[in-house]
C-alpha cells in the first residue's frame, strides 16, 4: 500500500513530550514505548522518518485514533498537499523541496501533518536536519513553542517549510540570471534545452507549492478548537510568505517564456550576420568572376586581349566595381 | 435514438444480490429474470454491456423508475460527464479511457450510473474487466462493499475508472518522455507530427476527465439520503486524485506547448550550421577561384604569366588569403 | 427602425392554434385574422419569417402586449443571444447557424422568441424548414407537445436550433481534418489563409453560441408561472447540448492554433531541407571548381601541366575531395 | 488642477430648462444665470463644452452641492469609466470616441455626467454635435425624454454615446478588412507596422470602454429613487450594446493576433520562394561550370581535348547533367 | 532580523503633534523623547528613515503597543504590499517606486503604515523628499489634514505614493516610445535586450503595485472607528488612480510582447531583403560565368571560337540572358 520509492532503509521515530515547564526527547523511539507514554499528560510530537514500513504507520495510527483514509493517504507520496478536516484531527500534506548536497536535481519530498488536541505527528519520507531549528526552540523554557499548544508547533514546522522555499527561490533566481548571461553571449544549442529544463523543474515547483496556499488559508479558517485565534495570526504570515512564492514561481514562467523568444532571436540575428557576410562576399566576387570568365573565352577575335593595357584595364574596371558594390550595400546599410 | 457506434454485438448483462450477510452473482441474466428480482431485499447491482439494445435499456429503466429523458442520455455517448439530480435516484455519466491492447490509440468509454436507494445500474458501451476487482471484493463477507450501501458501491466503481486515468498519465508521461529524447538528438518532421497528434489527444483525455471534478464534488455536495456521510469522505478521496489527474493533464499541455518552441528552435539551429558551412566554404573559395580566374584570362600583355616564380606566388598568396579568411571567421566566432 | 440586410421579400406568417384535444394549422394568415383569434382559447403559435415589415412587427406587438424596447430588439439582427424577463412574456434572441446548399460561407440567422402564458411568437429573417419537424410532432395527437404548454413548444424550438449546431461542429470538424491532411503533406501557402479564415468562421461561431449558455440557464432558473417545473427537465437538456458545443468551438480554436504553428514548422522545415541541397551542391563542387580554375591559370611555368599524367591525377584528386566532403556531411547528419 | 490638454479656447455653456409642458432653451448662457434660474421648476439640462475654466466649473459645481471631491474627477481628463454614488447626486464618467474629419487619429474625449433629482450636468472637453439629436427631441412635445425625468435624460445621452462606439467599431472593422486583403497579396514590411499600431489603437479603445460596462451595470443596479424602474429597462438596452461592442473588440485583438502570424508566415513562405529558385539555379550550372573549368584547364596530355566531337560531346553531358537535375528536383516537389 | 540591505547609515526620526489648533514639528528626535511625547494630545505623526536599527524599531514598537509579529513584518523589505488588521491598528506595507537622479535602474523601497486612533507611524527605507509635500500643507493652519484625524493623514500619505507611480509610468511609456521608433528603423540585437530588461522591469513594477488595489478595497471595507466615513471618499480616489496604474502597466505588458513579434519580424523581413539581393546577382552571372566557361574550354574543335564575330554574337547573348532573368524576376515581383 505504499506508493513511492523508499528513500530511507529504515523508519526512524524521535519523540518530544513537553508542556510549559518541561520537555523530554527521547529519539530512536520503539512503538511499544509510544503506545506506552501515550496517557502522558502535555503535548507528544512524533516525527517519523521514512514510510515504506506501513505496518509501523498503521499501528501510530490506531493509537492517536486515526482513521484508514488518511493512513492510506500518509502513504501515498504523490498528493497534492492537501488538508482534510476530521473530527479529533486535521490532516495536512505539504511538499518540502531540497537539492541534495552537490546535486542539481531538485528533490520533492512529502511531509504529513497529523495536528491533534494533545498531539502533533510528522511524517517524513526520508530523515533531514530541516525541524532541527524547531528541535533546539522546543528545548528552550520560555519559548514560545513551549507555551503554546499543538497548533502552534504546527505553525512552527510550517514555517520552516515555507522558509526553505525562499532558499528555492532564490537558487531558480541565480540559475536564471546564469541563463540570461550566456543567453546575451552565444547562442548554444544547449541553452535552450537548459530553459526547457529549468521551465519543467519551475512546473513540477509550482505543483508543490499552488496547492499549499489554499492549505493554509484552510487552516486560517478553522472553527474548531485545534486552532487558537492566536497561533492564526501566525498561521497569516506563513500564508503571505506562500502567496510570495507563488509570485516568484508566476514571475520566473514568464521570464523563462520571454527567454525562450531572446534566445530564438538571437539565433535568427546571428543567421542574419552570417547571410550577410555570404551575400557580400558573392555579390562582389560573382560579377568579378564573371569578367575573368569572359577574357578567358578562347575566341580568335577578342580585340581586348590585344591591347597593351588591356589586363590592367580590366584589373582597375574589376576595382572600381567591387568598390561600386560595397559602396552601395554600405549606403544601404546591410553591412 | 442510440447515439454512437455499438462496441459490442449483443448486450450482456451481470446481476449482483446482495447485502451484508449474502452475495449472489448472475452471468448473463434476462431481463425477464432481472424484473422478478426486482423484489428481492438487499442490494442490487446491474452492470449493462452494450447499450445499442435500446428495448432492453427502455425496459431495465421501466423496471427501476428511471425518466425517458435519462434514459436518452444513457443512449448518447457523445456526452460530457455530468450529473443530474432526479426525485429517486442520481444520474452519472463518466468516461472510461483505454490504450486497446497493442494499439496506441486512445479509446473513450461512455459509463453512465443510476444510483438508487437500493440499486446501482452500471451502463458499458462494451464489455470490460475494470470493475472485476470490484466484483471480487464484493464476494468477500465482511468486505467494506458488502457492509455498505449503493452510494459505497458507487464509490468504489468510480475509484476504480478514476484510478485507471493515473495509468493514462503515466502512458503519456513516459510518450512525453521518449519525444524529449527524440527533439535533443535530432529534428526529424515527423516529430512535430507527433507533438500535434500528442496534444490532440491530451485535448480529448482533458475534456473527459474535466467536467469530472465537478460532477463528484456535486455528489460530495448531495444532500439526499442517497450519499451517507460515511461514503463522502472516500468521495473526496475519489475527487483528490481527480485533481492530481487534472493537473497532469494541465502540466502535459504546457509542456507540449514548450516542446513545440523547442522543436523550431532546433531545426533553425539546424539550419544555422547548415548555413555555416555554406557560407566559410563560399567566403573562402569564392575570391581564391576569383584570382584563378584572372590568370586564366588571355590577354597577350600580362607580365606576372611569364614571371618564374609567378605560379608558385600565387599558389602561396592564395594560401594566405584562405588562412587569412578562415582566421577572421574563427575571430568573429562564427565557426 | 430595421437594422439588417432583408433576407426575404415578403413576411409570411404561419399559425397554430392548439390545445390537448385538437389543432389547427393556418398558413400566410394576415394580420387582421391573428387579431381576430387573439381571444381563442388554447395555445397560439405564430412563427414570422421576415423581419423587414417593421409595420406588420409592431401590430402582433401590440395584439400580444409586447413592449416597444422588445419589439426594436426583434427587429435588430445583430444582437447577441440574450434573455429579457419582463412582467408577461420572455424575450429570448438566439442565432441559427447553416450553411446554404452548395455554399462554404456560413450564414448566422437570428431567431427572436416572445414566450407569453398561452402564446408562443417566432421570428426569423427568412423562411426555413428547421421547425418542419416540430410542426409534424404538433399534429400528432398525445405528442408531448400537445400536452405541455407553451414553454415546452419553446424548449423544442430551442432544441431544435441547437441540435442543428451539431451539424455544423461536424461540418467544421471534417474541414479541420481535411486541412491536417493537407498541412501533413505539402506547404501551400494557401493553406494558412484558409486556416486563418477558419479561425474567423470558428470565432464568428463563438460569438453566436458562447451567450446562450446563459440565455438557457437563465431560462432554468426562472420563477416565474411561465416555464414549469417539468420543462424545466427538458431546457437542462439543450443547456448540456449547449455546453457540448460550446467545448467543441473551444477545442477547435486550439486546434486551429497549434495548426498555424504546425504549418509554420512545416515550411521551415521544407526550406531547411532546400538549403541542404544548395549547401552540399555548393560544398562539393566549389572547391574543385577552384582546382579546374588553378589548372586554367596561364602562367608559362606551371610544371604540372607538363607532367603526362598530370590532367588524370587531377581528376582523381578532384574526385578523392568530392567523396571526402560527401564522407564528412554523412557522418555529420547533414544530409 | 485642470489635467489633461485644453481642446476648446473658451468654455461655452446650453442650458435646457423642461418639463412636461414647455422646453426653453438657452445658448451661451452665464453663470450668474444658471444661479438665477437654480430655483426653477422642472428639470434643468447643463452641458458645459471645455473644462479648462476650473473657476466656472467650481462655481457650477457650488450651485448644485457637488463635492470637491467630484470636481477634481471632472477636471482630470485621464480617468477610467467610472460611476461614484454620492447623497444627492450620481456621478458618471464615460468616454466618447471619434476620428476627426479627415484624420486617421482617434480621439479619446472624456464626457461626465451628474445626475441629480432635477438636474443633469454634462461635461464634454470640447464642443461637438453627438447630443444634438438628443436636443431635437427635447424640443418635441410629448416626446419620452419630456415625458420622463433626468435618468431618462442621461439614458438618451449614454446611449448616443455607444451607439457612436458601433460607428468606431465598423471603421476598425473596414481597416481590418484593408489590411487582411493587402496581407493576402504583398508582404510590404510597413503592413506589420500598421497592425502594430491598430493593435494599439484597439488596446485604447479597449480601456475606454471597457470599464463602461460595469458602470452600466451599476446604474441599473442603482436603488436611490435616482433611477426610476422604468428607465432601467433602457439602461438594461444600453448594456447589451455596450456588451456587444466590447465583444467586437475582443475579436478584433484575436484578429490582430492572428494576423502577425499570418504576415510572418507569409514573409517565410515568399523567402522560401526566393531560395527555391537560388537553390535550382545554382544546383544546375554548378556543375556544369565546373565541367566547363575541367576543360579549361591548360594540361599538355588532355586526351579529351583533341576528340573530333569532344566539344559537342562535352555540350550534350552538361545537357543531359542539366535536365537530370531538373528533373530531380522536380519528381522531389521543390520547384 | 532586519531582512534587506540598509539603505541609509543612520535611522532619523521625524516628528509632528498636531490638532486643529497647532502643529509642533520636531526632527531628528529620540527614542527618549518620543515616549516622553507619548501621553500628548492630539496626533502624532513619525517618520522613521532607516531600518537596520531593530533595536530601535523595536522599542517604538513597545511605546504604541505594536505586535512583534508586525514589527517583524517591518524588518521584512521584500514583503508584497498588504493590510493587516489588528485589534488597536491597521498595518499598511506599500512599496515605493522612484528612480535615483541620473540612474536607470528602478528602486523599490518599502513603505510601512501603522494606523493608530492618535497615531500614524511610518517607516521607509531611505531619507527621501516624498512626502514634504504633506509635511508642508500639515503646517497651515484650517489645511483638510489638520482637521481630520490619522486616517486622513494615511490617505495623504498613500495618496502621495499613488501619484509618484504616475511619473514612473510616463518614463516607461517614454521608454517604450523610444523603442517603438527604434524598432521602425533598424534590427540591432541590443534592441531586443533592451526590451526583455524592460519587461522584467513592468513585471517587477506589477508585483509592486498589483497586491496594492487589494490593500486600498480592504481600508475602503474597514469597519473600524479608524477608518471614518468622510475619508473613505478619499481613499476611493486612492483607488481609482490604482487601478488606472495597473491598466497602464498591463497595457505596457501587452505592448512589449507586440514589440518582440515586431522586432522578430523586422529582423526575418532584412533577412528576406539580403536574401533577394544574393539570389538575383546569382541567377544573373551564373549563367552568364558557365557560358563564359564553355567558351574557355580547349578543346581543338570548337567552331565558334573561330568565327569573326563569335565573341560579339556571345555578348550580346549573354547581355540578353542578364536582361531576360532581371525581366522575369521583376514580372514575379521577386525584387
Amino acid at each position: 500500500m505504499y506508493i513511492g520509492e523508499p528513500k530511507t532503509d529504515t523508519a526512524y521515530i524521535s519523540a518530544f513530550y513537553y508542556n510549559a515547564q518541561h520537555c523530554e526527547q527521547q529519539q530512536g523511539i520503539g512503538i511499544e514505548k509510544i503506545i506506552g507514554n501515550r496517557s502522558k499528560p502535555g503535548i507528544t510530537w512524533l516525527n517519523i522518518d521514512g514510510l515504506h514500513d506501513t505496518a509501523l504507520v498503521e499501528r501510530i495510527g490506531k493509537t492517536f485514533g486515526i482513521s484508514s483514509l488518511t493512513l492510506e493517504d500518509i502513504l501515498n507520496t504523490h498528493q497534492r498537499p492537501k488538508l482534510d478536516e476530521y473530527g479529533n484531527y486535521v490532516y495536512v500534506v505539504v511538499k518540502m523541496l531540497h537539492y541534495p548536497k552537490g546535486s542539481d536535481e531538485l528533490e520533492i519530498e512529502q511531509v504529513s501533518f497529523l495536528l491533534g488536541n494533545n498531539f502533533l505527528l510528522s511524517f517524513q519520507e526520508a530523515p533531514g536536519d530541516t525541524f532541527d531549528f524547531v528541535r533546539t526552540r522546543l528545548q528552550l523554557d520560555n519559548s514560545a513553542l513551549r507555551l503554546n499548544g499543538t497548533d502552534y508547533l504546527l505553525y512552527a514546522l510550517l514555517d520552516t517549510i515555507v522558509d526553505n522555499y525562499f532558499i528555492i527561490m532564490e537558487r531558480l533566481s541565480s540559475r536564471i540570471e546564469d541563463l540570461e548571461e550566456q543567453l546575451l553571449n552565444n547562442s548554444d544549442e544547449k541553452l535552450l534545452t537548459d530553459i526547457y529544463w529549468l521551465k519543467k523543474e519551475i512546473n513540477r515547483i509550482r505543483r508543490s507549492v499552488y496547492p499549499l496556499r489554499e492549505v493554509i488559508a484552510t487552516l486560517d479558517r478553522n472553527e474548531s478548537r485545534l486552532m487558537t485565534p492566536n497561533t492564526k495570526w501566525y498561521i497569516r504570515d506563513v500564508y503571505d510568505h506562500t502567496v510570495q512564492v507563488i509570485e516568484s514561481i508566476e514571475n520566473f514562467r514568464d521570464i523563462t517564456s520571454t527567454m525562450i523568444d531572446l534566445y530564438l532571436s538571437g539565433t535568427s540575428h546571428r543567421m542574419n550576420s552570417i547571410m550577410k557576410i555570404l551575400t557580400i562576399m558573392s555579390s562582389i566576387f560573382i560579377p568579378l568572376t564573371f569578367i575573368a570568365g569572359v577574357y578567358g573565352m578562347n575566341f580568335e577575335h577578342m580585340p581586348e586581349l590585344k591591347w597593351a593595357y588591356g589586363y590592367f584595364g580590366v584589373l582597375i574596371v574589376m576595382f572600381f566595381i567591387a568598390f561600386g558594390i560595397l559602396w552601395y550595400v554600405k549606403r544601404k546599410k546591410w553591412l
